[in-house]
């Protein structure tokens, strides 16, 4: 199979799962819409994805993360929809459809994130993996989407300056990176791995979440509406300084190139095994949304 | 010692692990300062102090449940955080102080918020009590906070008709009774309880949860804003239906007189054991605030 049958193959179990979820939740709420609606808007899947085919290389069964790789992608889902609030980036458009206040109002949104972020605690909680596994990942989810991580990572993207590359790198290490992160930890964790295994994923994990920011900046600064289905241009209209605007779009996109090249140069020593991790890497560097 | 004695040396321990849940955050943010400003804005911490008393009756160590009720007094604060939003219910007083968006901005309450119930879930995560009672407690707080407890309580409040008893009593179950249904649940966890240590506490947890919620009603239309600490006649002016709005006050406590009543009956059968709780729950129903 080539990269995109793969990646399709295991975006396909991520879909499936995402759904047993929601088919679960039995109270029959206007929240429950709302949360079907942002959590089945096309994303990408790329949390999960990475999760599951970090959990293979390491020798892993990949079916086995995927109650926790969906506890991220709903963890990143609330995120998304708290994110565009008024009071937060004040966005429209999300993947091409009105965004989460837009449709159902901001009572609701707020609420629906609240209530997607609990369900992916509930969903790795109930899960029937070992008990010390299942804590691992509980553990690596709350700290990643915390004031420690993505949380923090949203405070300073509101409040700290955005002058030097370093400062940037250290927003999107946290608001974008720790998620990431952590997905490539919850294959490591339900793979079975000790601390060497994770030094191993631990840079291409750390690269990728780095390139994955930086790309979107770019795509916000050159892509359009069409290709990216949300509102483009924001950075630029709202005064947020991105490297991209920052430094150009030449230099935005040489560094992308750069944290492209090191995370795969992190997991060179899986040789072809990490086949499509790397491909992957190159795939977010191509991405046009 | 008497029940204020008992309830203030459960209290003070409850302050003192909350304190050190904040310390461990070494993070030096704005949401940081956010958290403990709700946090330790003189919350009564009803309902941690509920999980030991359950936990000591069930035969349990008080001390060994402190990690899980510690996790529930941060969803009840996060779930306040947001609750006062502007697009919620758009309170600007809480606890005698400005509440959160008041004082830090919106987008910084709804981080924090955020990042509470994040911590909540690793706080539970990273004890060291065995790995199966900490995987039952993430269960119990994760499906009371979420659509099908509180939040789903939530939403029911802000769209759901309030004309009869019954409408109301579902929403005060899930909105207020979820949570402090699941403190008690927490303590006969810990306590290494079964399904009949359950239900010999369940009757208690659900009449002190709908108690506690008309309770609160009752102190909206008579209490004044200088005992309560927040703002009163909230209900009325945002023309929110309450028990003792559609009812009367007078009718409204004696729901509140029935609803106590029931609960010190459903632990009879503990006889004096159970005195602590019996008298929490005469304090619930006596409290100005």
């Amino acid at each position: 199979m080539g990269y995109k049958e793969i990646y399709d193959e295991k975006r396909a179990k991520v879909e499936e799962y995402l759904h047993k979820i929601m088919d679960s939740v039995k109270d029959n709420y206007l929240i429950k819409e709302a949360m079907e609606y942002s959590l089945f808007a096309g994303g990408k899947r790329v949390r999960p994805v990475l999760s599951m085919a970090v959990c293979e290389l390491l020798g892993g069964n990949e079916e086995k993360v995927l109650p926790f790789a969906s506890a991220i992608e709903l963890i990143h889902t609330y995120s998304l929809i708290h994110d565009d609030l008024p009071c937060m980036d004040d966005d429209d458009l999300r993947r091409g459809m009105p965004t989460s206040h837009k449709k159902f109002g901001e009572n609701i949104a707020v609420l629906t994130g609240d209530a997607l972020q609990a369900l992916a605690f509930e969903v790795m909680a109930q899960t029937d993996e070992e008990p010390i596994i299942v804590l691992e990942c509980i553990r690596t989810v709350s700290v990643a989407a915390g004031i420690s991580g993505m949380v923090g990572g949203q405070e300073l993207d509101l409040l700290s300056p955005r002058e030097t590359p370093q400062q940037l790198e250290r927003i999107d290490l946290l608001k974008t990176g720790a998620l990431i992160a952590a997905s490539c930890w919850l294959g490591a964790i339900v793979a079975g791995c000790d601390i060497e295994g994770f030094q191993k994923v631990g840079g291409y994990a750390k690269n990728i979440g780095l390139a994955f920011q930086v790309k979107d900046d770019i795509l916000d600064a050159t892509g359009t509406r069409e290709e990216t289905g949300k509102s483009v241009g924001t950075d630029e209209k709202k005064g947020i300084k991105t490297y991209a605007s920052l430094f150009g779009v030449k230099e935005a996109n040489k560094l992308l190139e750069s944290y492209i090249e090191e995370a795969k140069a992190n997991i060179n020593e899986f040789g072809e095994k990490a086949a499509f991790l790397r491909d992957l890497a190159s795939f977010l560097q191509e991405r046009k949304s």
